[in-house]
């Protein structure tokens, strides 16, 4: 595995989630495998899970760990050939990339989208510059479109706390809900969600009976299709959480499909958002449904205070699992190293 | 140990001192004890010699260690419940903590005195709330009221310096004073300096000969009586070295006991505060004390150039012996974790 | 080794190389050999390179790594004795490098010079007080006037790509060209470079073959002669690179020996500087030389794209070459431990 952005970059799901049951059940069972190996994580964007949980994996695996905060203002990369480079801008990734690459065997990188340039944003600009001119396997740790580490833990979640539905022969209904949020926010979350839970849909492609996906939000916060493809989309929300067996709530800024002209910004007022808000009224239609969240979470804007610590939440054993698909990720770039 | 913030929490003290000596001997005596253990340790606030000391003391017991570093600003918790959540708190900390809880075996907390309400700094808030939500142990890397590990570290120093008072069968007279400084100063150090004094001063407790303890202050300085009680308090400064063997030095603004309404403030002018920097006017009449203080020390505010760079300075050999301290307690807490 | 700071530092250069083939063929072959020691690496100013190579190269060596940020504007150590320490100055030097030592077993420092005081910043004034009073091993991470880190790994790539010349019984002829920058910067490169390629020059004192040496810049930048004495220095660019097997790049502002009035000024209009940009125009002139320059580079100041894109380009090998350099220096101070 010479790049982890997508799904298929995975292969098969069901043995992904078989290597992650056997990493949770012994965490350090493959402490041998990264010793000697150095694994480089670097920040451009502030992080708290995915900075512990990705130092934890490697470190269950073994392997040496370089932290690299690179914040955002503070170092500029010329991407642009020709330019005299008599201003702030003080390296060229040209030289940058190929530099950290030959410091490490596997670098992680986490890049926010700036939302204000769609093409920049969805061509996962900086991401690829790393994976074409580093030398190394690179990860996403979050990057402008995609957040798989994320998707991959709330699959291995969503398996976990769905035996019984499964073992009654029935698909799992899963819900992602657009959610309030005082700030624009990436669609990072929501775009992997998407194209995991699309991935997982088909019985035995993860979990035996299969995933019956639905997405609701506003209008106009239509997600690329690249990401949702065959996903249904229901506009109202009460009728999506029908059933639900988990409702995954996040909030995204427009992704400028329905409407380009508005990518990365709010399309709703303040009083309209907090319909949106996942409390008991849209949980008691659901089968009884599990509640999962990325984390961070605003309270009462995002999710009622009573629903997140309702015994059906999934948040904290969720973020745990950030550990696990970590481990099992950074173990398939190690076996691909030699 | 599921927490480590008070002297109690060490238990018997002639034990943790013979512990020290065992680990000073051979720092990495117990280094397969922490094989595959991470200690996450969390600093709310700047810290030179805890960061280093602690970092060490984990890796002498084969620890994986990760530092996170929570400007006091940059990462606001939300703690009430209800609230919307709409401004500048981004996470909840019944999210953020057992997130952090979910990714280490153990938890290594420094979090200041706000200085501006005596019972929020007094309920050691912020540490609790770790010990409540975590579901890890949780260790002091200096809080609001309390340095344990510098206490400890302390009392190590005390006990290695004294060996000759304590063969002769006389006990260890130890002063706390009061010294200058331009900025007001939590009571961390002071509170736990005391607490500790004071749990060994009966012969045989931690030192053979016990501890005469005895603290020194401009009035309204006085320390909470749950860290000093039973303490003689001298306002006389000259007095109260007299006969001395160890002189430890610490600034503290005010508690708030004797003066409720001045809490967290410095209650002398200027001149006033240099008659108590500890000069050789007040250790001639000690005997021969050996000086402390627990680092960073501003010269000629708290002590003079002379005094510290006298023989008798025991300012580098008693941080020093953070580490030591430091690997102590987490190697108790290691063997309490199973 | 107590210290690495000069050339003569390292004693033998052929052996010295020699270590550095043995490490590159073999990163981690003496893993054994770092085992429970601990390197600090303590940075006053910014790094990549450095910071990511030495931490790479103390883990090569199975140490254990703490990486100390002091802000430079945030960590104000007193340096004199009898102040009244009432002001922003929190530390003496006195207590705070000596606690840094006792926790660790070799420190490397990185202080740039700040170019308003040549006598302070050719004293060494930071570096030597780590010597002096840290009690343990001292290794230069970029000082005020010498990069030796980097100066070992421009000989490891010089003599790696001069083979054929060397085994054709010919000198390696090296040129150092100053070449433009908006901003003034330190001589400590290229101080450490000459004082490096000088030390080579003569037949089998590191190259088989010796290195002929010749610096060239605008008048008025002529380097410490301390560094730079013996070494042809010749004012026309082009005349420099007739016949040149290597073409070292690097900006530097002015040292203060023609021109003791400018130190640590650029002395040239930004037109006449661009003259000085390498090109295809003087590397037409060399015997087909590799380009190299320590990095960050910004293009089209320092060297045209097509220089540094060229196949001769040494940029990216010669930078990963610090972790080879810094390998043998940890090395050599872990055997002179004991």
């Amino acid at each position: 595995m010479n790049s982890f952005l997508n799904v298929e970059d995975l292969g098969d799901l069901q043995q992904a989630l078989a290597e992650a049951t056997e990493i949770k059940n012994d965490r350090f069972k493959y402490v041998e495998k990264g010793r000697n190996k150095t694994a480089l994580l670097v920040f451009f964007n502030n992080s708290l899970r995915t900075r512990l949980s990705t130092q934890k994996a490697a470190q269950n695996l073994g392997m040496n760990v370089i932290v690299l905060d690179v914040n955002a203002g503070a170092w500029k990369l010329e991407t642009e050939r020709g330019v005299i480079m008599d201003s702030d801008k003080s390296e060229h990734l040209l030289e940058a990339i190929p530099v950290m690459g030959s410091y490490c065997d596997i670098i992680g990188i986490r890049s926010f989208a700036g939302l204000t340039n769609r093409e920049y944003d969805y061509a996962e600009t900086v991401y690829n510059q790393f994976v074409k001119y580093s030398g190394r396997p690179v990860f996403a740790m979050e990057t402008a479109t995609v957040h798989p580490l994320q998707a991959f833990a709330d699959l291995i979640t969503i398996n976990e706390y769905s035996k019984k539905i499964q073992n009654a022969g029935r698909p799992v209904k899963v819900v992602l809900t657009w959610a309030p949020h005082p700030k624009p926010l990436p669609q990072a979350v929501p775009n992997s969600f998407a194209q995991w839970m699309m991935a997982a849909s088909k019985p035995a492609s993860a979990l035996q009976t299969g995933i019956d996906f639905v997405i609701t939000h506003p209008e106009g916060y239509e997600l690329d299709p690249v990401f949702t493809k065959g996903a249904r989309i229901e506009y109202d929300q009460m009728k999506a959480f029908e059933g639900a067996h988990f409702v995954y709530a996040k909030n995204w800024s427009c992704p400028g499909i329905s409407r380009p002209d508005a990518y990365g910004r709010v399309l709703n007022d303040y009083q309209e958002m907090l319909d949106w808000t996942v409390s008991d009224r849209q949980m008691a239609v659901t089968d009884n449904a599990g509640f999962m969240h990325c984390l961070p979470v605003r309270r009462n804007m995002i999710v009622t205070d009573s629903v997140i610590e309702a015994p059906t939440s999934l948040v904290i054993p969720e973020a745990a699992n950030r550990e696990i698909s970590a481990t099992v990720v950074l173990k398939r770039m190690l076996d691909s190293l030699k």
